[in-house]
């Protein structure tokens, strides 16, 4: 009897051995248990590189110090692909309540923001509740001034509240420059109450001239919402002095691990290397690449998948995507990648899988389903967009799984000072590269066909 | 029956009528419920004045500020005690790790601190993890470098951890001189893993030149640490030019609610005015302040108490308690305080109460602890000190109270940029109140006299 059992139990290990996909739950519990591999990549980038902004020198180590642990780690054909791009860089920032009650506020300035003269300027605060409320104001309400805009986001798990309450930083810049502001701060697209502004990207459309932009910490909206509500009026000194440095390299860095049927197709995953320049880019993304890296090298190290996986570590996502839309753009032709997938939204637990899978591949979406739920991930109702990076490849028809981590403290940290490595639970971590090992071990080694799942529906 | 009842409840409302001292509990629970005056208080001096560095004109400002507010409220006496003091005041400040790792850090200088020239210095960084280690260091490993003292803070609700995680900052700066170091910087004497670094005083000892010392932010303190564990000598160019200004005026803003019994004595009780440069000094102590007006401010409206109620919004306690010894200096003389307690450590709920008063006052003791342990206030084994502001007048004999406030959060925010509204809770701000309040009550209508409880035993 005793050898019967033993035999029984030792026979899916047996199986195991020659199918990465039979040894799915396996390599997802070993890397949930152990992993060391994210938490050492995400400690040693931000760590011996820190803030790396596109298209700076900062950047470029960034790229190198990757080739050098990706080819230490043992993947294949690790290489970087450059690209060019225009290049925004931070200045002096400052700004100051002149009158009624003095005082320095904490802001920095948001992507591509026009610059002060070097001394500033000083103009009256005129604020605003809503992008709609501007935008209703006669322009003669904001001729001349600095516009405010105020907002109140509140935290959702699945990161919704950024589309909407996103609007203050992408819009404001824009309409307040046709209406003929001199400058606008909008309240921080964030979610916590520390004195650490968040920046972004914003870009100025047709027929606006760039003016200084920036963002307040949210106690600092607060506080100059509170100045406002006394209805006397408000004076501001404003100094940026950030620059548009032209056009500099940045570069994708890419790392394989082979599959043995090249004509089973790639599967492409990944996330950003550049970070912007105010934190060390820990949640945002050096968790996302070194998940992702962590994931493929799991399965590396258990032998060949069926499919190769390409590990992508995108430049220039921050200001633009600018690596995502190289990378498509650059291999678009070969026709050969099946799958994407996108590591890009912090560090805290995958909680939700999503898919963007033919109809004909519905049995491998629920394989990969029920092996994630036993990490306390649930299937979500929705379609899968692979992000900035791989959002290209999605488009262009390929299928997606998207394994949505939980972004409720993400926007404590997003684009602050406060994107450092504290942030990063290493548990939560592991239970990322579990997530993205099974969904590979899985994928990587379906004996179907992944078949194209169409181009997404549009919004 | 039911007329009986109405009378029976009606009968302690009309005897608290004549006595504020049995109205206690009335008194107490009507700040509890529905106290507006301390948060109007901390609300305005935070948003109209905001910091107010001691001897500056943004410290002056504050004190005009706060006679109209406090002779608005009624106050009686309301009058300013000016004193000089030397002043430091802070400069530009940055720090970058050259080699091998280039990166910025987040520091703040620490009260007190040296200058670099304008452009900074460069110097090799040397690491300690204690006071000790860098005392029991040769001179030799300090010379011509710049000393790093990490540590690591944990909370209390007593804020008992100040004391001995403070040493890096308070010993630190002298002793990294006296070795001939050309520069100190340590971990922010803080609990809190944000990017807002923690400044306070320190003084530099006998024979020790100023030299430039800052604290880091602890997410910077933590990544100096990791980048010294690499093993290879790490190079940081630091630049501080903070300078001493010379002399100016400070003072003290002094409100009274008149007794009906001059030979009873004064109670002097307050917070300080003054706040560190960094933050709007909400938590420190804008609420410590606001606290004790709100609570001497109920004891006014329900009709004069037997003693005066002295309250004092101190200035220039941070750069050394200027303002409590100028306090007692000019006043000790007149003999008449014979009862003491200060608000200085935020604004979160009255946890405990501790008593420095005479055997024969026992009983009033019983009755205050009895008063506040319907707001979950413990009595405490200890004595009461009365902290920097008060605590000469303790030290000189007087008895005193102190109300200690939950500490577990006060150094997560404790002179950084992040001591602003926003970390008030207006329900905890309403029990501070009454708790002060309540003891007041009790305290400044106790029939029995107000004994002197000798001086403090020696630590």
């Amino acid at each position: 009897m005793k050898k019967l059992i033993l035999l029984a139990l030792a026979l899916p290990s047996l199986a195991s051995a020659q199918s990465i996909g039979g040894r799915a739950a396996e390599l997802r519990d070993a890397a949930l248990n152990s992993d060391t591999v994210a938490w050492d990549f995400v400690e040693g980038l931000t760590t011996e590189v820190g803030q790396r902004l596109a298209g700076t020198e900062a950047e470029a180590r960034a790229r190198e110090w990757a080739v050098r642990r990706l080819t230490g780690l043992g993947f294949s054909n690790v290489r970087i692909e450059t690209f060019d791009m225009p290049v925004w860089v931070r200045g002096e920032e400052s700004a100051e309540i002149v009158s009624p009650f003095p005082q320095r506020l904490v802001l920095t300035a948001l992507g591509n923001s026009g610059a002060t003269p070097p001394r500033g300027i000083e103009a009256e605060v005129v604020g605003f509740d809503s992008v709609a409320a501007l935008e209703a104001a006669p322009d003669a309400a904001v001729r001349g001034k600095i516009v405010f805009i105020d907002h109140h986001m509140m935290p959702t798990q699945d990161g919704s509240g950024y589309g909407q309450f996103g609007a203050p930083r992408r819009q404001g810049p824009t309409i307040a420059s046709r209406k003929g502001a001199v400058g606008i701060i909008v309240r921080s697209i964030g979610t916590d109450h520390h004195r650490n502004p968040h920046t972004g990207v914003q870009t100025f459309g047709a027929g606006a001239e760039p003016i200084p932009a920036a963002a307040l910490s949210v106690p600092d909206a607060e506080q100059l919402q509170r100045i406002l509500s006394r209805g006397r009026p408000v004076r501001m000194h404003l100094t940026l002095t950030p620059r548009q440095t032209g056009t500099h390299q940045s570069g994708n860095v890419v790392a394989e691990v082979p599959g043995t049927d090249p004509a089973a197709g790639v599967i492409a995953i990944g996330g950003h290397l550049d970070s912007w320049d105010l934190g060390t880019g820990a949640i945002d993304d050096a968790a996302g690449v070194a998940i992702t890296v962590a994931a493929a090298h799991r399965i590396m190290q258990a032998g060949p998948p069926r499919r190769t996986i390409r590990v992508v570590l995108f430049g220039a996502e921050e200001p633009g995507g600018f690596g995502g839309d190289s990378l498509y753009a650059r291999h678009r032709d070969e026709n050969n990648v099946v799958l994407v997938g996108e590591s890009d939204f912090g560090a805290d637990r995958v909680w939700r899988v999503e898919f963007s899978l033919a109809a004909a591949n519905a049995a491998l979406a629920d394989r990969i389903a029920a092996s994630l739920a036993p990490l306390g991930i649930l299937r979500g109702p929705g379609s899968a967009d692979a992000g900035t990076d791989l959002g290209p490849y999605r488009r262009g028809g390929a299928a997606a799984i998207d394994l949505n981590q939980d972004g409720t403290h993400y926007f404590d940290y997003h684009h602050t000072p406060d994107d450092t490595l504290d942030k990063i639970d290493p548990a939560q971590l592991r239970q990322n590269v579990a997530a993205w090992t099974a969904m590979l071990a899985l994928a990587a080694d379906a004996p179907e066909r992944i078949e194209p799942a169409g181009a997404p529906p549009a919004r």
